[in-house]
């Protein structure tokens, strides 16, 4: 596995394959793997020819009181575990090579797609997620890149950026990937403790059943209340809970059968913050 | 020439050339040819084995109360010209290609670059500018781009843009083209009636005699204080004038012998606003 920490030399490697007609596949991540990345690392494999994953706690992301600092990082670790998958190149940049000194310009997208969930709970997040995927498909230059839809938002968000700003990318969102017991996969997850990680479980079995719920024709208000209820007898506390159009985000209030619908969630359990989503479809 | 309407097939128009070892040049305008623009694809065709121009008239960086309804437009015109001069293929795309229905992203270049000139006069301009340019060189995939240096501001602004989003295009900043007489060449010189293209040319006289002065050590607030005389005994309305260091376009207002700055104005002579600029070095 190659590994590249400059922009020029990423390019070079890219442009290289692209030359000689294989097709770059990419997955950015933030490092500390899972499964859930390795699972996006081989889907990325099954639609291209050379992989590259990319490693950067991107700080413009990260409000002032977020856990920038405490994110959780294992770079010896990540790269075994991402030789074991044969990738190709790890695009490992330093931050004067994503943020030239000085720099200054942003990618925002506005609208429905920010207003809401994690863009109402984080200011400035989603701003921070377009600029650096705009900056890191710039330096790759894959043909196609795969994202979790975990983040359901971000996914929406970064699609959207692709689609207006005529980026040649092709995007894929993979199926969240759960631990056995239903929880989502994610790095922040090493930071629950046991009894935070048993009563976290609300979180999955909640969405489910209330997706469940929702499915089946239940009302959304009661749906949410519920499961509102259930997270807090849990020991949870929401950041938010809600129901929104499947593609706009916008906030879904009434019953309309035949709707495509994202049930999302962020929840703090102790210190850390979680975010699932179930997606669908109106009964 | 190639006319082509679609992102999709200027792509492909680009990429092959690109594979076959190309350089692409392009030269991005709004129409209405004039010398200056021939300047600049003449230019380019120096920089690279292909030469495409872009025709597009972008409405995100026109203010609401701006002439974005009468911006001069002459295609046939403008094909011809570019036909005599050999370009290679014309990208002019409906607006539904650069702005697919709902489009809600955009570039923003923050700070002191966007803050001041035509940054304060026109809100939201640059918006506009960074994120149109951003789009064309997604479509087009030049390897350099040629801009006029009477748009000072616009090409400092591109290059952030280009450097901070990794962008592989190498930018040209050409020297304004002038009328014998000394007006810069523009577009919407052609909105001036005789008497006030007469008027006008005290724009390009006061700012060479300005940045004589400057150079020769004058005061810059006494400098800007003649210059504003002298247009206004013209019957120009100065929109703004202001000294800017010529990299970050931070406002110069003391002498400080050995900066690089640029001397900006737009002035309004009837309806029509014109803007120009002198760099020089203080002395």
């Amino acid at each position: 596995m190659q590994i590249l920490t400059t922009v020029e030399a990423m390019r070079r490697w890219s442009e290289t394959h692209r030359a000689a007609g294989r097709r770059v596949g990419f997955v950015p991540t933030m490092g500390f793997l899972h499964e859930g990345h390795l699972a996006l690392v081989r889907e990325a494999r099954h639609r291209a020819e050379v992989v590259v994953v990319s490693i950067y706690v991107n700080p413009t992301q990260f409000g002032p009181t977020e856990d920038l600092d405490r994110y959780p990082r294992d770079l010896e670790r990540d790269r075994r575990l991402l030789e074991a998958e044969s990738v190709d190149a790890l695009f490992f940049p330093p931050s004067d090579q994503m943020y030239p000194a000085g720099a200054c310009t942003f990618v925002t997208v506005e609208g429905s797609l920010t207003a809401g969930l994690c863009g109402a709970a984080r200011p400035g997040h989603f701003r921070g997620v377009a600029t650096i995927v705009a900056k890191l498909f710039a330096a790759v230059r894959p043909h196609v890149a795969v994202f979790g839809l975990k983040d359901y938002q971000q996914f929406r968000v970064i699609a959207r950026m692709t689609s207006d700003l005529l980026l040649d990318v092709e995007l894929v969102g993979f199926p969240t990937v759960r631990e056995p017991d239903g929880l989502a996969m994610s790095s922040r997850n090493v930071f629950l403790s046991t009894d935070e990680r048993a009563r976290a479980l609300a979180l999955p079995r909640g969405l489910l059943a209330a997706a469940d719920a929702l499915g089946a024709g239940a009302e959304p208000s009661a749906v949410l209340q519920r499961l509102r209820a259930e997270l807090e007898a849990a020991g949870g506390r929401p950041d938010y809970l809600t129901l929104a159009d499947a593609d706009s985000l916008v906030e879904v209030t009434a019953r309309e059968p035949g709707r495509s619908v994202v049930l999302a969630a962020a929840v703090f359990f102790g210190r850390t913050r979680l975010i699932d989503n179930r997606v669908a479809t109106l009964g």
